[in-house]
């Protein structure tokens, strides 16, 4: 990892949307500003947590006054790269596909699916969530200034859709399949699957009795 | 956090189930030993996170020789209470409720869902992967055994149902709405919302070039 670009943790860096979708809504209702416990009620994360993550940017509160939202919103909206629009498709369109699909990305966002896929020859032409599907054939005819695919396919066709995804110059993949994919080291996998975040609340509920501590996800 | 049960980083805890899930595969397969290289080319961690993670239950691998199948999946049986089954409830019989009742929990795992719950009465009687579907209005008297819950309603819902299953006496809630809902400090709240997934993925895309460096999720 270049530790000059590696300042902030991922912890940090993946409750940045979280913050980034909250302030904006406060933007939204005409708030003018923000204190650290306000936010943390909202956002479900703790405020010495909160002020930690924010400390990664350089001090952005001031005592007594809290956080000013239009501040925030400017740094976040330059810090997630608001403004640029990210390509995404989707391929595979069953029932997790189609909530991915259903699901408001744009408000809010700055990604947008622009292409669906399904092997289903039946669905071609189908427009799901305001996305045309296409054939699965038809992928890498389809991918000009897509950088982002998510996997929403069975698991038994993962890996040949992952490396069709890597030759058509993909460079992230949102793996929702209990697969694990095998890429090159340059294109970065986020994989989340439904039965380990189960067994992973179970596992937390039997080991990490809560009391007062707050959930920090 | 109470510290003397607080050894295992969460990162190290929510990769426990991954490990188990393979371990078990390569022991049905009647392997008796794995390399920490074979390991982390099967589960996408690093072998060094992968000693690491080890690490904390104790030296579990000889040099030269790697893990032991059958007292990994021992003790890691024995970590995750594999033997024991939590029941759980799920709310929303939507896209993403069907996918989480299609998807078959019950292989390799320690999770059952033995309920589901949607607000459309004619849904109800419906069997979806072997579950079959109660009015939500019903939710309270078929809480019985049942500590977890997987939240799959509309956003607009979901603080009101989290009050309820609190109120039945949950301890744990898996929310993949996009609201954050509030709940008493002893009840656990995972929360995945797939928008935010998405946006981290872009997010490190853009701030975390990758080049040789494993993914670690």
């Amino acid at each position: 990892m270049d530790m000059e670009n590696q300042k902030i943790p991922q912890a940090t860096a993946k409750r940045l949307p979280l913050y980034y979708r909250f302030i904006n809504n406060l933007h939204n209702q005409g708030k003018l500003r923000v204190s650290s416990k306000e936010l943390s009620e909202a956002v479900k994360v703790d405020s010495a947590t909160i002020r930690r993550d924010f400390s990664y940017f350089g001090a952005l509160g001031k005592k007594g006054y809290g956080y000013n939202v239009e501040h925030l919103l400017t740094f976040f909206r330059k810090t997630l790269d608001q403004d640029e629009t990210t390509n995404v498709a989707l391929i595979g369109v069953g029932n997790l596909g189609t909530a991915f699909l259903n699901y408001n990305f744009t408000k809010n966002n700055n990604t947008k699916i622009d292409v669906a896929f399904d092997a289903d020859k039946s669905r071609v032409g189908e427009n799901v969530g305001g996305v045309a599907i296409k054939h699965v054939d038809d992928l890498e005819e389809n991918m000009d200034n897509i950088s982002v695919a998510i996997l929403t396919v069975p698991a038994s066709v993962a890996q040949g859709i992952a490396d069709r995804l890597v030759a058509a110059g993909i460079s992230g993949i949102l793996n929702f399949t209990p697969a694990r994919i095998t890429v090159p080291a340059y294109v970065r996998v986020h994989h989340i699957d439904l039965a380990v975040e189960l067994q992973a609340l179970v596992y937390f509920l039997k080991h990490y009795p809560l009391d007062v501590e707050e959930e920090d996800n």
